[in-house]
């Protein structure tokens, strides 16, 4: 049983420029730590742009309902909430604003930093006509790779008789941040992670075919959990909302397991002949020493992880919503490769991956 | 490709009485409000015994670091959540300590009480040998019914080729409990909602036969989202952790629905002929009076609905845990039907079911 990707829809909204912010938290911190800024700021080269939905951002006059100040003032803890859920609310209706069919047997709401029941996508689906029979289901705190589970979870769908799989990811990362926090971590974070959301949907062969869809054929599929990684990368809750560690021996776990790992996933989809210089990689860039590590491990050329690090040039990190919008791109690139290989790391540690292949009806 | 449900294992610890629980409440208030907790209890009648994995509860001398206290003080969210982790990881630990075979394809950790990366079932996994190829997967913030999206989803897997899949339910409500709220539906929240954990496996009919297993046949599911109810019932984040909502509204509309989703569920076990009388029911014990409704409706027995009246006097609501422990009863119990009709209800509103047919290999 064949599972397909596509129509991806992204969420568009005019982006932030990182040198703005930049300025802007150096400004909102009196200039006293400019120099810290300078130094652990995630450079303009390498994110160009952000998209925030939280009010306060980049504004030099902050109103008394700014988010990020009053996020700091516990008591307002359900207003922050209130925001992002409006927030989402309003994305799932600018994503299902030309949905004419209804004919979803499952929704699936993506998402690592914000829950709230009745979800979004419960409350898209009340929406929907009586015939429609949608089956909402939520994928929450996966991280950044929760992508990969929300593919495996609907070619399962799939295979148990679904048509039509949709995933929508939401992630409002910029909700989460401690804008008064200035250890070097934190600088990097909040110069690092973006918001974004995204819509596809994953459909049977049947359904790609008869209405002659484009997009990928999902060939394969892997995940492992490295022992013993437990405490290198985590995302728990904080008086500030869910607040991230990430140790600096990440990059040395990845780097020893990646090549086997991107091997047994070309043996997956039986692409041994397939020469390595012509797959293309979706790498999630959780920053731009990961996408630089996985090339010179795996040899990769500039051309084959131009995706990932323009993704991270236009948008940031944006968490689980990143990989989607590269797809996308891949997608959109008509001199693009044929085999996509996708690749992505998470709190366990989680390695997973798959490969994709584009095609059409 | 049918699924069966097997191999029940509840976490067990010393419950709680809920006598002694009203007794601390109103002795923590100074007896201010005696009238309000004896108006608004659930009674002991009605609920005789509760778990909680918080420190704190019914201790009349509490400690510098007592849960409830310290909740109250936002700094000390991480405390809190830390407590809550080290909780699960431990529910998850004596929950494994008899896995000899490691044989899972997926582990499904289910809960709306408590979210962390890695997850204790992340952190699990990373323990088990090398061999293993468990694939964790997270079902968070799907409310009380949540034990029905997980039968569905482990249904998909096992249509992909999974053979086991585990899901464990672990529900810390009690970390969420607002002690200071003395408003009558706190007051209700609070002598009503339990901790709980249990642990069981989907397998394909394979592994089920092959392993001469007992258990259940999971004959059909079925889950609609009713329209515009999106405000009648809630699980929202507060500056407590996540609170409730729930309207007096919400049983007139299950009332309204429930008879024709019941006949629904029936008629795709294909079981019309199986005189109604002769089913048994598992009805999700939300409170007394949901029971109640449901036996009123569908003119139960009350045999019928004694197993769900028996949990939650034993233990209380333990949310998403409390349907798998009353699966568990019924299948202990010799002399109960041969079909067991599950329903469940939660935010969207969700009237959610299936149909389990007791069967040994």
């Amino acid at each position: 049983m064949n599972s397909y990707i596509t129509n991806f829809i992204p969420h568009d909204v005019n982006p932030i420029l990182q040198k703005e912010t930049i300025k802007w938290l150096k400004a909102y911190h009196a200039h006293d730590f400019d120099e810290l800024f300078d130094r652990y700021s995630v450079s303009s080269e390498m994110i160009h742009s952000r998209v925030s939905y939280a009010s306060g951002v980049n504004n030099f006059t902050p109103k008394s309902d700014d988010l990020y100040r009053i996020g700091h003032a516990q008591p307002y803890m359900e207003h922050r909430a209130g925001e992002a859920q409006r927030t989402i609310q309003n994305i799932f209706d600018e994503l299902y604003s030309d949905e004419k069919d209804f004919q979803i047997d499952r929704l699936n709401h993506i998402s690592c930093s914000h829950y709230q029941s009745p979800s979004a996508a419960q409350i898209k689906v009340a929406s929907f006509p009586k015939e429609s029979k949608t089956i909402v289901n939520h994928l929450y705190h996966m991280g950044c790779y929760a992508a990969l589970p929300a593919l495996r979870n609907s070619q399962a769908m799939i295979a148990d008789g679904a048509q039509r799989v949709d995933n929508v990811h939401t992630e409002l990362c910029s909700f989460h941040l401690d804008r008064d926090d200035i250890s070097p971590e934190q600088i990097i974070m909040r110069t690092l992670f973006a918001d974004g959301a995204i819509k596809y949907s994953c459909v049977s062969e049947d359904h790609f075919k008869q209405h002659k869809l484009s997009g990928f054929k999902l060939l394969t599929l892997k995940e492992e959990i490295v022992p013993e990684t437990e405490k290198e990368m985590t995302w728990k809750l904080s008086r500030f909302g869910f607040a991230m560690t990430l140790s600096k021996k990440v990059p040395l776990y990845l780097a020893k397991k990646i090549e086997a790992f991107v091997e047994e996933l070309i043996q997956g989809a039986q692409l041994e002949q397939v020469p390595r210089e012509e797959l293309g990689f979706a790498i999630h860039p959780g920053g731009p020493k990961i996408v630089e590590l996985i090339q010179k491990v795996l040899k990769l050329s500039d051309g084959q992880v131009k995706h990932s690090l323009d993704m991270l040039y236009h948008r940031g990190n944006m968490s689980s919503a990143t990989l989607p919008h590269i797809w996308n791109t891949y997608l959109k690139d008509t001199k693009a490769p044929r085999y996509i290989v996708t690749v992505a790391f998470g709190p366990g540690l989680t390695i997973t991956g798959g490969i994709l292949e584009k095609c059409s009806a």
